[in-house]
């Protein structure tokens, strides 16, 4: 049984009876019913996850994964494609948004070199499972063949696996210089939505680059015929190694039964393969933000998912993930620090 | 001159220059230009208030202000006059929902018995400043004098004060069984809104108590005749202590240049007095959330101020405030934390 195998088998659903048990302690706190309203959603959620009434979230880890993109050769980004190394250096040093967002949730911030087209130096925070220098350009074939987006996803997996003792939850996190490209058309694909629906302006791109890149992402998608039935075939042909490891770490944070923050469109549209390769992934994932780009709002509603946040961002790099792991952490402490009337003789209601 | 008085002359508006320079160092920083959205209004905000590129928001103290309320005797509300004290006694030993807040956003929360109808030992993180052992019953007359809704106010400035050598960032609350009353009361004076647009379930009450606690609304405003362009007259005839020390706690706030994170209702509706009292005290208000109460996006409207969260929640006790801190915190990051494109030799943009 191969890794991607045993992980799906792995998998299941919240639990119940935990999330019955945390509802009816959240019944007896200290304040009006379900005073915190969505925060205690998310308690509820935590311990399902989990399946307990304590839910483990204080370590936590952004894993970043980074990929290039041979589509970049049709012009789709505002950006070079060695800014994606560039930026990995970055997020090695401390300097970038998401590591800023990471200091204030006590997150580690680690890089995975999935598909970069650079060799770097050793790093304490970087993890090297490069499937290829790049994907290949989509708009005139596969980006990657169907072994590669396989073998994408399972570092994917093999990161949580490698990150689960120290880490009680993860969040998704992506560079990869036009890979807002790919995502919207996983985003098209698997929603069933036309191009145009879910492609927006990416790092900032005009009216005529717009146009060029819905263009694209229809060319791709005439030129490879993805099968929206099968998420991996469409990682495959549209995809990048990026979104095949953000998957993957889905994939495996769910078989860990530990709750994963999920970023923007790139991780959302991973999430959305990894819901596509085991539903049950659904269960285990927290929308951390609703960003600028179209396709994000889509994808989210495909997987019945609310954000937490709604800052109109669109930076990636699990910045949004990071961001909202305090609420996250926020939501566990009200199971685990807040009396109940009975514990804090407080006087129940009148009626 | 009045500490009050005293305290207006000391209040300006943002620091425009100190905006601008935040403005260009984040329009630098290594991605897509304002690609943190509405945080990065929010670092704007917060070098505006306090004149810094590195503005000070570490240290973080939530004031929860604790009054009770004479209209409670109409039957306005769920629980009875007893659950105020009992609460701030949840609130020292840590246990209520803005303690579990404030222990993830690191904030301390000091309680202030401003009006309640009991009379606390000494605790560590209780200030006694009571102006009487409750309000009046704003049904049959005014809920306060002019005199005590001045003292309400100056309470809450001396808060500020007293707070100032170990508080970067304050945060707002309130506890005060009734206190959806007077604040839908003075969310109708002073938005000029009628009391049913603006009053909404409290605690959880029934359609039966809402049209109750709406009719005592009018009823108050009817019988009291409150100025509507007089925000000292209005707190004084329908207010309650705890919300005159919240605009209090504002204004001194505002004269020191530290950002303060505003709650619900409760707070909101202070927030509001304030603003009337001295319009720059805007500038340095932060809205934590969009709670459930209708008075409180109609306020919150008049303020021109848009929340950060929207978890439709409806506890107060600063709850709301305690868990935006941590956002405040990730918004001085990015002026703080983020490399620009030249610090971390990253190239710029093709056009």
């Amino acid at each position: 049984m191969s890794l991607l195998e045993k992980t799906i088998s792995g998998i299941s659903g919240q639990n119940e009876q935990a999330r019955e048990n945390a509802r009816e302690r959240l019944s007896k706190l200290t304040m009006p019913h379900w005073a915190l309203g969505k925060l205690m959603d998310l308690s509820v959620d935590l311990a399902g996850i989990t399946g307990s009434l304590a839910p483990a979230v204080k370590r936590k880890t952004v894993v970043v994964f980074a990929g290039d993109h041979g589509v970049t050769a049709e012009g789709v980004s505002l950006y070079p494609s060695e800014v994606t190394p560039q930026m990995v250096q970055n997020f090695l040093a401390g300097g970038a948004g998401v590591n800023a967002m990471a200091e204030v949730s006590g997150a580690r911030v680690v890089v995975v070199d999935i598909g970069v087209d650079y060799d770097f130096d050793n790093a304490n925070d970087l993890f090297v499972k490069k499937i290829a220098r790049g994907t290949k350009n989509m708009a005139t074939g596969p980006a990657m063949t169907r072994d590669e987006a396989v073998r994408s996803i399972e570092a994917g997996i093999e990161m949580a696996l490698e990150l689960a003792d120290e880490t009680d939850l993860f969040g998704t996190g992506d560079m990869g210089i036009g890979n807002t490209t790919p995502s919207s058309a996983i985003a098209a694909i698997l929603s069933g939505k036309e191009p145009q629906e879910v492609t927006g302006r990416g790092t900032g791109i005009d009216d005529e680059m717009l146009r060029l890149k819905t263009e694209v992402i229809k060319k791709a998608i005439k030129i490879n015929k993805p099968d929206p039935n099968d998420a991996i075939d469409t990682l495959a042909r549209v995809g990048g190694f990026e979104i095949g490891g953000i998957a993957g770490l889905i994939l495996g944070a769910a078989s860990l039964k530990k709750p994963v923050v999920v970023d923007g469109i790139i991780s959302t549209a991973g999430a959305l393969v990894a819901s596509r390769i085991s539903p049950e992934t659904v269960d285990c994932m927290i929308a951390s933000h609703l960003g600028a780009e179209p396709g994000h709002a889509v994808m989210l509603e495909v997987l019945g998912k609310n954000a937490l946040l709604d800052f109109n961002m669109r930076l990636g790099e699990g910045s949004g993930a990071a961001l909202a792991m305090n609420i996250v952490e926020s939501a566990e402490r009200i199971l685990t620090s807040v009396a109940t009337f009975e514990e804090a003789s407080v006087t129940e209601k009148d009626k």
